[in-house]
């Protein structure tokens, strides 16, 4: 039986990351491949605690169907989170996804037709691209620079009929770029002025440990796109617990009901044993724990680079989040460095798949918060020699 | 700002009967609108034992990113589950799922285009029907007779094209009919000759009280389609784990990408808890807890029926599951009776939704699982009253 396939599984495959994941479950190779949060800082603990106390006080309320629009309980502290960093959001306009790549198959379900112009960074984030391909809309690309993205390919983007902007702009995955203040106000007053959607994904935000906090574009915006956050890099990914803002009414009734095609509703029990957690422990301190442990690892990783990369590999220096960027010499390719790299024992992800225009093969991601210091170290180490023998 | 949404979002609404649970919260309003499982039978002292020995033996594995195909421990279990039913499944043919709702989203984004026809039972599963509408598919509906569907109309729409059937064989959401043994065969056989992929969608199959269990449509086929399976009814539906049993390869590779995309994998905290549980505990000694406990529940409703209900009213007799189907005499108007049944503090779910055609008024779905005989009796006793005035 020669079983047909909808036209939009043709251009769409299996993620190469967690292919790479595979090859890389080797213990012996050090991989900086994943973008895992180190499992170390779990609080399991509290979890265990939290999960008891659910059982016990709640029972079977937090084992039965719940609402599609998400714990009433887990929205108030989502609110006010955000207002303690001095954003005003109505609980009501917050979604519970599963997960913050739920909020991606959501946006594209509710907002591209087929052939929609939506504009994504170069390189950009990978869950995006797979979760919106298989809405066949036409991606713009534009060019994320050291501040954030080029202006001007922005606007002729909007000028040239794209009604949506995905972006990063917190520590992006892959690049661990951030927005300057000034292009985060000019993004706002882009997206307002040509009536755009600007869907900003910030799960790592909270996790800046060089530099100062900034606002969301989100809050420059007088129009109020979406704004996605998440648990699994603060507390812990197998929650499958995100969320988007959604201010206005129309839009939020219709990610509502994408969603709740999509699954019903989120699970009750990640849910609720997530908002008891988050009322009975110091979820800042624990972040602040993250912080301390990931600023270190990228600390290494930087001085490690300097220290064993040959000439020529330029990198990012995120000040925040879980990913360092390199680029080696035109000409270079990471996909034949990756296959070098991997008999040295050491692993990375290729930046080609984070470019939808088939470019960026000199590029890398490098993962660093999933690697203690003397990994990292000893996985720089080889990583430099396997890209010296390439480079000769 | 007027915000462009995709086409396929004019098309669909938010769901009829999540609607009718918003009214129905006020707890004088006997119920049977719902299609909750009765939460005094959910295994919470077993659950939270479960999650105990999770956090403690597993720990951080139990809250990190994990495979999108599921957990493989859980997937072992369900296909030995399969297996002592006497029938053989690969667990790696088996994804597990956020509830068997997302296998329908998946359905549809992996098999339908735009236009490709599609069978449903007419009545037919709501979520399916809100599923699928977001692609857009061309929906041909099959009369569900009471021992199946109608195998003439069934033929003719693969005739016409139609190239996947969707349906619930075992105690139907909504009608509560189960297909006979010959009829199973012969949907195979056909879903065989026409090389249509039948997506079998089976949540209540363990839920028998009455008769005896029968194959599945799956197991009769030689070209295998899909079969659909969930926890939700056996244990609790608040985790949101279901699974889909795809055998051939190139349908598992495809469900996987489009799963992957969508959420990147189902919970690991739900799917571990899960499986220590099903693990730890006599999963079916539960079940026959609850199928005793409908079985009586059903008989009770059937019996108040046949005391207060007026002349005139059809209703089905299920054999399992947690639904029965009234039919009322042509040119009645469920929702307009259930306005006045409101008023009378009892509800039910109107069936024209099931109908993708608009027919179906005369009728409506009973749920028996989520209420008590104390309340069956007295809720059926209202509504026998409604509807007596109501066909006066």
């Amino acid at each position: 039986m020669s079983q047909h396939f909808a036209r939009r599984m043709s251009t769409v495959h299996r993620s190469f990351i967690r292919e790479i994941l595979k090859v890389t479950a080797d213990p012996e190779i050090i991989s900086f491949a994943g973008g895992l949060p180190n499992p170390e800082l779990f609080p399991v603990a509290a979890m265990d605690a939290a999960a008891h106390e659910v059982f016990q006080d709640i029972g079977a309320g937090a084992l039965q169907y719940s609402t599609t629009e998400g714990d009433a309980g887990l929205r108030a502290i989502i609110a006010e989170r955000y207002r303690k960093r001095g954003l005003t959001v109505d609980p009501d306009t917050i979604l519970v996804t599963t997960g913050s790549q739920q909020i991606l198959d959501i946006c594209a379900k509710v907002f591209m037709d087929r052939d929609s112009k939506v504009v994504i960074e170069r390189p950009g984030y990978l869950g995006a691209i797979q979760a919106f391909s298989l809405f066949e809309p036409e991606f713009v690309t534009i060019c994320l620079e050291d501040d954030g993205p080029n202006l001007e390919e922005l606007e002729a983007a909007f000028k040239a009929g794209a009604d949506c902007f995905y972006a990063v702009p917190n520590f992006q995955n892959p690049s661990g770029v951030s927005y300057s203040l000034e292009k985060r106000k000019a993004v706002a007053a882009l997206a307002d002025r040509y009536d755009a959607l600007f869907v900003e994904d910030d799960p790592y935000g909270e996790l800046r440990f060089l530099g100062e906090d900034l606002p969301s574009v989100f809050s420059f915006s007088e129009k109020k796109g979406l704004l996605c956050g998440s648990f699994s890099k603060i507390a812990a990914p197998g929650f499958r617990l995100g969320w988007v803002v959604a201010p206005r009414k129309d839009v939020y009734d219709k990610l509502v009901i994408a969603k709740q095609a999509a699954d019903l509703h989120t699970s009750t029990v990640t849910q609720t044993i997530m908002r008891r957690y988050m009322e009975t422990n110091d979820i800042e301190s624990h972040v602040a724990l993250i912080k301390e442990r990931y600023g270190r690892q990228r600390e290494c990783m930087v001085e490690m680079i300097g220290r064993y990369f040959p000439e020529g590999v330029d990198i990012t220096r995120p000040e925040g989040g879980m990913f360092l960027w390199a680029t080696m010499p035109e000409g270079c390719s990471s996909m034949e460095l990756l296959d070098m790299a991997i008999k040295d024992k050491v692993a990375f992800v290729p930046g080609r798949p984070f470019f939808v225009d088939g470019s960026g093969d000199n590029t890398m991601r490098l993962n660093f918060s999933n690697s203690d210091e003397a990994r990292i170290e000893e996985g720089i180490k080889r990583l430099g020699k396997s890209i010296a023998s390439f480079l000769k």
